[in-house]
C-alpha cells in the first residue's frame, strides 16, 4: 500500500465528482422545467407530497449502500433545497439574498 | 403543456436520482478505502487542503451549470461531511451518535 494508491483513489473521486456535478445540474434543469409547467398550469410550487416521494425513493435505492438511507435522505434534502432556491429565482423571479432558503430557515 | 409532461420530468428526476445515489455510494467507498490506507500509513484523517481542492474542483466544473458554483460547493460540503462521518465509523470504529458530525458541529 503506497501513496500512489491514495492518489489513484483521489483521481477516482474527482471523476465521480465531475459526473455528480453534471447530474446535479441536469436534475436542476428538470426542476426548473417543472417549475415553468407548474407556473403555466397555476399549480403551487411547493409540493410536500412529491418531496416525500423523492426522499422515500432515494432512501430505498440507497438503503444497501455504505452511506445508508438516512445519510442519503439528508443529502437529498439539501439537493431539493438548492433546486427549489434556483427554481424560485429563475422561474418565479424572486431575489436570492444568498442567505438560507426561507423554506428551511427554521432548521438552518 | 399538460400534466403528463410534468410526470415525464418527474420520472426523469427519479432516474437521475438513482444514478446520484449510486455515485454517492461509490464515492463513499473510495473515501473509506482512502481512510484505510491513511490509517495504515499513519496519516491524519482530516486533511483540509484536500477538501479545499475537492471544493475548488467541483466549483469550477459546476460554474457553468444552472445551480452555479456556490450551490454546488454547498452541496459538496455536505457530501464530504457524510463521507467523513462514515469513514470515522467504519474505518476508525468511532460511534455515530446520530447527531451532527463533531467536525462541523460549530456550523450546524
Amino acid at each position: 500500500m503506497t501513496m500512489s494508491a491514495l492518489d489513484d483513489l483521489r483521481r477516482d473521486i474527482d471523476r465521480v465528482d465531475e459526473v455528480l456535478v453534471r447530474l446535479l445540474n441536469e436534475r436542476a434543469r428538470c426542476v426548473c422545467e417543472i417549475g415553468r409547467i407548474k407556473k403555466e398550469l397555476g399549480i403551487e410550487v411547493y409540493q410536500p407530497d412529491r418531496e416525500k416521494q423523492v426522499l422515500n425513493h432515494v432512501r430505498s435505492v440507497g438503503a444497501e449502500g455504505p452511506l445508508g438511507g438516512d445519510a442519503i435522505a439528508r443529502l437529498f434534502e439539501r439537493i431539493i433545497d438548492e433546486a427549489r432556491r434556483l427554481e424560485r429565482r429563475v422561474v418565479h423571479g424572486e431575489r436570492d439574498e444568498g442567505g438560507p432558503n426561507p423554506m428551511t430557515r427554521a432548521e438552518s
